[in-house]
């Protein structure tokens, strides 16, 4: 399943690699998304290259993370969603953010059962991120990953998050708008969802509402209205919804659309897209330094030199968490 | 809502403090817990005084994660559970960690409305944990009032971990045992449950199991059992078993109760749970050194008196993220 990295890399320039994926070369846009997944140092240092030459082509994609519980129907709304946009001649990209697994990434049951239909489409580019490897942190690779293939100037691009916790808050500083996706239920859902969830959605589409469960999708959709109620508003202005979805039915597809574009113009007009792009800048900026803090700090020799020592002590309780942490970055910052 | 940690710290040493945890004081035990999530300095060093005193008190206390998705039913098992550990004369404490909200904390509905038999049981211990303040860091704050429950000595500590995603990494970090509480269904849930969540699981409960989900409820034990198959054994020699339970009938809790029981004996005969607890204080130090690099770095004059040039130019476009970032960490670095 892997690619290798070491074919991006062969021989090419970052420069081609950017051309290319700026001029809509949808293998180098993958390979380039393998060549930033990568660890090794010297993939990293041709990525940022690449990168470096991608964030200079500005772009008007509109970036939607779609977030919700597992079993809320994410696949199937992304599909039928999709399937909306290319028919309304827009082109589209799906990149998915799993950052529930460790030890080996992915789901049980594969990608490959997943958006059968779209991942058939010319018009659609669908990459699922195995963004196992910056589990904890503040990985900036499905960013990275949503910038290059900004770059590669698709219109639409489709975030997918799995699992409702942390992620909501990276997704937020990589995407322009979030749908969050409910399933028909109230009184136990409602009381399950935080605030923080709920917050954070700009639009929320209550998914599978077909069959036995299209009675119980007006009363959960008056008691998300009522909860949205309950918090300020997250942009003044706008009213945020909550419309009735069905995959299966093909109903509330268009409407979602609609509201999506509703959202954008909205934010376009006031200025907060521009703003909001510079805070995820911003928010980048503040992942990368990160990053290369721990780095510098893990290669450092005087650190290197005391981490045993020190870790061993803290271990046989001979020395307290909080101590050793001040004297392993004391190591570190008084070099002079 | 909010107790004032000035009250907390106000004339009281930290070894007054510890020694009044150590000896069960709760009142004592809940304002240390305030003092360790303030973000003051003087609160902070104070914490870490008394934490220091309480790590030294070895702990007998079982660490018990209970996770699952939002409306899988956890404050109704944390309610039954919780009365079984009491009926079997052990003493309780209930943390709750809810990293979904970063604006307000808290959810919707409040703690109020949640475990109310228990909250009024004496030989418990309810602390919801508001830990909004370290999102996206590995925010070793949860961890800390663990640390300060069990130096309480309470027998049983069960910690409620909110939404699926990353927190399920840090809950293995900080517990010893971890229940998955999953709804009766299959299909649609098990194709939304990554691995990772199953993958750290000790235990299955399949929750709600009554009146019209009797039917579904053994089909999906079935189905969760055919999945931990497909999944390499999280301890060899420890079959992972996934059990039906029903918090309003009462059904299940018990054995709930006695495979945790059965998981304890199993991971201290295999010296399991003391290098699983060495592993957690590694993971302590580590979050903590980083946390610590992290403000030295923010408070470094010559990083002050470069970030804002460099985060105008990054935001601006005329300097890329990447050489932003590598910019600022020499400015740390470099300092000789």
């Amino acid at each position: 399943m892997a690619r290798s990295p070491e074919k991006t890399s062969s021989g090419m320039e970052a420069e081609n690699i950017a051309e290319a994926i700026i001029a809509g070369n949808r293998q180098m846009l993958a390979r380039a998304i393998t060549l930033v997944e990568s660890s090794k140092e010297e993939h990293q240092e041709k990525a940022h290259a690449v990168l470096d030459l991608c964030l200079a082509q500005q772009s008007e994609s509109m970036v939607i993370g779609i977030t919700g519980s597992p079993g809320a129907g994410k696949s199937s709304f992304i599909e039928a969603l999709g399937e909306e946009i290319i028919h309304r001649g827009l082109t589209l990209a799906v990149l998915c953010i799993d950052p529930s697994s460790r030890r080996s990434g992915g789901s049980i049951l594969g990608d490959k059962a997943r958006m059968e239909k779209l991942s058939t489409r010319p018009e659609a580019f669908i990459r699922p991120t195995p963004s196992s490897c910056h589990l904890g942190g503040s990985g900036p690779r499905t960013h990275e990953t949503i910038m290059l293939t900004r770059a590669a100037g698709y219109d639409v691009i489709l975030v997918e998050t799995v699992g409702v916790g942390q992620s909501e808050v990276q997704i937020e500083n990589m995407t322009d708008c979030i749908l969050l996706l409910m399933l028909p239920g109230s009184g136990d859902e409602l009381q399950g969802i935080k605030r923080g969830i709920m917050e954070i959605a700009d639009i929320i589409c209550i998914t599978k509402t077909d069959g036995e469960q299209e009675r119980s999708a007006s009363l959960a959709q008056a008691d998300f209205e009522a909860a949205l109620g309950m918090l300020p508003p997250k942009y003044e202005g706008f009213h945020r919804k909550v419309l009735l979805t069905s995959a299966l039915k093909g109903t509330g597809i268009a409407e979602s659309w609609e509201e999506i574009a509703t959202h954008f113009s909205f934010m376009r007009e006031r200025g907060i897209l521009e703003s909001h792009r510079q805070e995820q800048l911003f928010r980048l900026l503040e992942g990368l330094v990160e990053n290369e803090l721990k780095k510098q700090f893990h290669a450092d020799p005087a650190v290197v030199r005391r981490k045993k020592e020190i870790e061993a002590a803290v271990l046989s309780h001979s020395l307290s968490p909080f101590s050793g942490a001040s004297l392993l970055v004391k190591a570190f910052t008084r070099r002079r």
